[in-house]
């Protein structure tokens, strides 16, 4: 399988992916929970068809490009989990045609459009902002929850399914039970305030931090993480998983050694790996780390050696010892990704350890 | 135009982008020098077209893939400027037979594959690093470099073209000039050395903030900087160029409006402008600028507006009083990206002002 290498190339390891895909399925069903995996990561139709293998029959996406990709697999649902963006109102009513879609609204005026103009059934979550900042409404901002809701119901095509949380601040906070704390406390309040009126609503939230690490999801209903089907370096300096779990590595093919600064030069750079960066104890940055490449997969070498830069299609690995005493011009080194959802998203496709092409949505 | 846009696009000003192609072949000319632009940042068959109408006959690459996209397009010679991969021997003998072709060389384990193995008559240039410590032959290391010519030699079908650097540190040291002064005295003093051996060597330079800057280039022979043609806004930071010849804008769409946070909320994060970053003054972290898009290309606001935070696919505008007193949600806006190269590179297609696609090498 490396033999037909020449190039940089993300290798997947199915058995790894697999093996997050149904460790993740058995914690939702421990907690009786429904898991939605995000796709934004893997954006694969074939790594789709081994999710359902888990008992997995709804996904989410994080946009309506990517939906459309997935259309037509046989998802009972697929959720936009993005706010949803009213120029894209003709879009989601082709698509609904043939398709149960959920998305978010996050405000009224997004709301009053679908109203006025959806032809077909579309679910709705509301997205609450726990304190992450980025997007939701504020999770005591009932005037704006009970506003989408009043709007909604001028249609009978929107049907609101419940709140969702994405807690993306397990990504900065150190301390995600916590975090979990006030993520489940808050859920549980908007659940109990309106399950009156819609008996049927559902709380889900959906980070790989809180998902991974978190064993007590209080009532919550629906997890729906992304990252974790490849898993990544971020997480692993997060403590959701190990290096071991990471599912992906990108092949880059050595051009040049430099022993004297003891760094190895590889083909394999920002365009590749995407240019998500972690931060060594020394201050030394780190784009990837190094793995060694075998017919089998990849083996985590004692000493560590990383990506201490990267240029658009350079990287430039510190390497140890180790390394440099196996290493020659023309092998090929794995590099472990920082962020996999991003490094997948470069590459548009994988190489599985048997040599076929997997997947992956293209372009943006 | 506008009215086409629904999710993120990338629009090109061809005019700008034609002034700045021209801007830049006239400075050669001026200088006597020959215009190699570096195609990595455009990666376009179409802008390809442009740039032959301002007499240019040579581009430069970065991989081979995108040598392969580029070939029997009527180029004089494609270089391309990256180490040589020993990986791609094959891929380099099948595209030499119909297209000329250059390479880099930095080592003697990959001329001696390649005096081995190539079928096809390639040029080489011997990459020098001036102390960018990147990749390349340091300047003084004689012994490398002849180490190379003497292997290039046992082959009839390597010819040496010349020595080739890479000025990168220009994209972090303030004193562009005092960089080349090291720059133009390292190619002379390379030059004087070998020019009786190989008479029709030349010196090629290449970065853009030292080409966009400099007005004595000394006795160099040719220039191949590649940002140019877009620039960005790390190149506006360095003193290169100024806002209005940014040549490229990502259209967003506005999905909600934060007044007491003076935020809004746009589709437009990573996957589609990379996450190249600059630091304001305040140490906030900068990852494109806010213009207003019209139906004429865009307009640069009196008041700064910028993508203060981005994620895989959102991103989160701190806005000026300006800009939420005109924006409402549905609106498009267009953001300037930080580094052109990468943004053009993610979204793998432009839109021109008068709504045609035009190409971007697609996939890695």
């Amino acid at each position: 399988m490396l033999d037909q290498i020449s190039s940089p190339t993300l290798l997947l390891n199915e058995q790894i992916c697999r093996n997050n895909l149904k460790k993740m399925a058995d914690k939702a069903k421990r907690n009786g929970m429904k898991l939605v995996p995000h796709f934004k990561t893997a954006q694969s139709q074939q790594i789709g068809e081994w999710a359902k293998e888990y008992g997995i029959r709804e996904i989410t996406v994080s946009s309506i490009k990517m939906a459309e990709y997935f259309c037509g697999q046989g998802w009972d649902n697929i959720h936009i989990a993005f706010p949803f963006n009213p120029r894209e109102t003709k879009k989601i009513n082709d698509l609904a045609k043939d398709q149960s879609l959920s998305v978010q609204l996050i405000n009224v005026a997004v709301t009053e459009k679908l109203a006025m103009e959806l032809e077909n059934p579309l679910g709705f979550f509301i997205e609450i902002d726990a304190g992450y900042g980025r997007t939701g409404v504020a999770v005591t901002d009932f005037e704006l929850i009970e506003g989408i809701m009043r709007m909604a119901i001028k249609t009978d095509k929107l049907k609101f399914k419940g709140f969702y949380i994405h807690a993306g601040h397990s990504y900065y906070e150190k301390d995600i039970e916590k975090l979990y704390d006030e993520t489940r406390a808050a859920l549980n309040m908007l659940k109990n305030k309106y399950r009156s009126e819609y008996p049927e609503l559902v709380t889900r939230t959906g980070d790989t931090p809180g998902c991974s690490v978190i064993e007590d999801f209080g009532d919550i209903d629906e997890m729906g993480p992304g990252n974790f089907v490849f898993y990544d370096l971020m997480q692993v300096n997060l403590g959701s998983c190990k290096r071991e779990d990471i599912a992906v590595a990108l092949a880059v093919p050595v051009v040049d050694i430099h022993l004297g600064r003891k760094e190895i030069l590889v083909h394999g750079g920002g365009v590749h790996l995407a240019k998500d960066v972690l931060t060594e104890p020394d201050g030394s940055k780190n784009f990837g780390e190094v793995v060694f490449l075998n017919e089998n997969g990849w083996e985590i070498p004692s000493e560590r050696s990383f990506l201490k830069s990267i240029s658009q299609e350079h990287g430039l690995i510190k390497a140890s010892d180790e390394l440099l005493a196996k290493v020659k011009v023309g092998d090929l080194l794995g590099i472990l990704p920082i962020h996999s959802c991003m490094t997948a998203d470069c590459m548009g496709a994988y190489l599985s350890l048997n040599g076929q092409i997997v997947d992956h949505v293209e372009g943006h």
